[in-house]
């Protein structure tokens, strides 16, 4: 059954007179009225958030559950008994990541996926991936205490270790490889600390989810930038999560005595880093979009305070969402390198290190994402991801589709992250009446 | 006896055609005619240059005679064996430094001091300290087996640490007091260290060469810049050494991320780094001078490509021999600081921590070095040092001058520093004559 928009939204507005309860149990009629229980949300994170909290600490002091840490693995011990509480079953796949299947309705239909993670960064918050994570379990117990059935069979899913990894998504994208989870990091292996959580890396193939094995994967999440918040926007709806290319640079002067070279025989490899980390503001800011250029990590040798430095090593990164557009500012920054190496008598060398393509959300999820905060009376940006997520692994191998709620301020990896519970609450809703719509329409 | 100088350059043009056998034993002549043993200079250079060498290198590779090291403890007993063989007594002060006195046929004249050091830094060349130390042996040894007694008592000096502490010269002058002896370094104390080499901490007060007891102190060494030998000029009459002032800069902007922070959100403390970097370059080299400004130490935090930086710090130094020049640059620098602060959304807090005033070289021993090069038909310029020297320690309780002979491409601390042996021949030259001079015209 296939709602056009404009029926769609006349059916929204219909049944938001209607009562909550189960009046659409198989996708006849859109599931407007339907709610998560907000309470209930808040309480699930609060729950969560203990694990990984600094001791002593409070809710606003935010969290380190790194992957595979005894904070991790209690945090995904409370994710699995929430789940268990309205009987849904979780299941742990081969890479560690836990599942929860809620059977549908129809014939043969492939289920909607959707999800987060629960790991965070060193000193993060109790918001990024968190809200996904907690949303889905609250969506399936809101479907479950409705009564109500989809058509197409529903999955949630918590990745392992996004953070770091993406050991969850990336096995399940076919992203990552057996031999990637020998890499070992901080003396122990990939692959033990999958064991840790219960995975099995010997069986990682049946990780898989092949393509044209599932309907999509939608992933609610806080942006983690300022745009939501800043245009007091409650839900952005995910273009695409950005492609990123990071470079390495090396500048090679002379190092030499700083009292006795003169400024004109110097060739000072830190100038000529400082004219090129000026030249990639100017050439990412120079043209109109929202792609960003940073050099984040810059380091001096000899580094000593009476040495004219020999030799810069740096990073350069840009990311948008066109990879065209980012080669192209590349070719700028290059050519400026050049330039710069030439006017400081120095060489530099720029060299691509990695390049992650953008992972576009199919435009059918993003509408229905529109359509579905506008169902509930919730104005709606378009804007990219500029961090990465999940999502971009499950999009090599089907329809992906992200919906975003402010960070306050656009801070995260922080303990200082905050996402109000009022725009928690609309988060979720968006990912269940979406679910629904995708349900209703999808065959 | 004092000579103008149109009376001392037509003595010396006179002596020149004379024999070189002992004809003015008390400064009642110039003695333009003597000169040292360009072979036997190298030969004491090539000697010393085996306590510290590289295992299975020559003399191209360089020295590592760190002070107080075993290859320094050797070598320092190569220099007293060298000073043994013409009979000049050694004698270790209580710093650690190596005296030899020559006594000279005047009434209550003071002595004309004279030499340099013979540690270096780790990875260092042959001529950096060494040069002026065994030419001071040199002169010493030419002296005797000639036969000539000058006026004044003659003391030659190999001073302790001057790469690292100035423990020698620093004592000598009362820079260093004895607490700062009890400084560890490598876990062990200034203190044992000088106790290693024969000195006695405990007597430091008697180290102490106080102001008005000694007539003046000279000083060869290599530039370790590259004027002279850019200009091809055999010598160097040093104006002074250049004051040196260190800041410490530290800025602080907001670390985020570097995907999901709009570039014009960002409060990027590395692009206000980058901007002061060229500001000090553009301050300093925009009036004519010898001035030099280096950021040669920089660090950024956290120094990750994906996290815009959120704090900088780097030092500033600038040298000249004008301390007030330094003060008018750096006045400069603060103020260009501060609006790259408001431009960058940045804190940046500016502040001196070490100040070196400038040590101004006699004008009377400058004009003397000369007279000497003029009469050995050299050529002279006369520059500041920009690197330190034992002699800035001496010029605080006494008239300094220093001689300089070209380093190959201005390159030290290297181990591919070298000056031409005429060049290091021609020093010695100018060294001795020069004390000859000064010898028959001071009181």
């Amino acid at each position: 059954m296939r709602f056009t928009r404009r029926e769609l939204l006349a059916g929204l507005a219909l049944a938001s007179v209607n009562a909550v309860f189960p009046v659409f149990s198989s996708g006849k009629w859109p599931a407007s009225d339907l709610r998560i229980n907000p309470e209930r949300l808040r309480e699930s994170l609060e729950g969560l958030s203990v694990y990984g909290r600094p001791t002593g600490g409070s809710f606003a002091d935010g969290v380190s559950r790194i992957a595979f840490s005894d904070a991790d693995i209690a945090g995904r011990n409370y994710v699995m008994r929430r789940m268990r509480e309205f009987d849904l079953e979780p299941r742990v796949d081969p890479a560690g990541s836990i599942f929860g299947i809620r059977g549908g309705s129809g014939q043969g239909l492939q289920p909607i996926l959707f999800g987060s993670h629960i790991d965070s960064v060193p000193g993060g918050g109790n918001f990024d991936g968190d809200l996904g994570s907690m949303s889905a379990i609250e969506i399936m117990h809101t479907l479950k205490e409705h009564g109500i059935t989809t058509r197409h069979p529903l999955q949630m899913v918590i990745w392992t270790d996004e953070e770091s990894s993406f050991a969850g998504s990336g096995a399940a994208a076919g992203v990552l490889q057996p031999r990637d989870f020998d890499r070992v990091r901080n003396g122990i292996s990939l692959a033990d600390n999958v064991r840790k959580l219960g995975g099995d890396p010997a069986r990682l193939a049946e990780a898989r989810i092949l393509p044209g094995t599932f309907c999509c994967y939608l992933e609610l999440h806080i942006e983690q930038g300022g745009f939501l918040s800043k245009a007091n926007v409650p839900i952005g709806v995910v273009e695409g999560i950005v492609s990123i290319d990071q470079y390495d640079v090396e500048i090679r002067g002379f190092a030499n005595h700083a009292g006795t070279t003169p400024m004109a025989d110097r060739h000072n490899a830190l100038l000529a880093a400082a004219k090129l980390v000026e030249a990639v503001q100017d050439v990412v800011t120079q043209e109109p979009g929202r792609q960003v250029g940073t050099v984040g990590k810059l380091e001096v040798f000899p580094n000593a305070p009476n040495v004219v430095p020999g030799l810069v090593k740096h990073s350069i990164e840009l990311r948008d969402l066109s990879a065209e557009k980012i080669a192209r500012l590349a070719d700028q920054i290059q050519k400026r390198a050049q330039e710069i190496a030439k006017e400081t008598g120095t060489e530099i060398i720029v060299h691509r290190v990695e390049h992650d393509p953008p992972a576009v959300a199919a435009p059918e999820i993003q509408e229905k994402i529109e359509a579905a905060a506008a169902g509930l009376g919730l104005r709606t940006m378009r804007l990219p991801s500029g961090a990465g997520h999940d999502a971009q692994m499950l999009a090599k191998v089907g329809p992906i589709g992200m919906i975003f709620v402010p960070s306050v301020d656009g801070i995260s990896h922080s303990p200082k992250e905050f996402t109000n519970w009022k725009d928690c609450a609309n988060g979720a809703n968006v990912l269940l009446q979406t679910i629904l719509l995708v349900d209703a329409s999808s065959t």
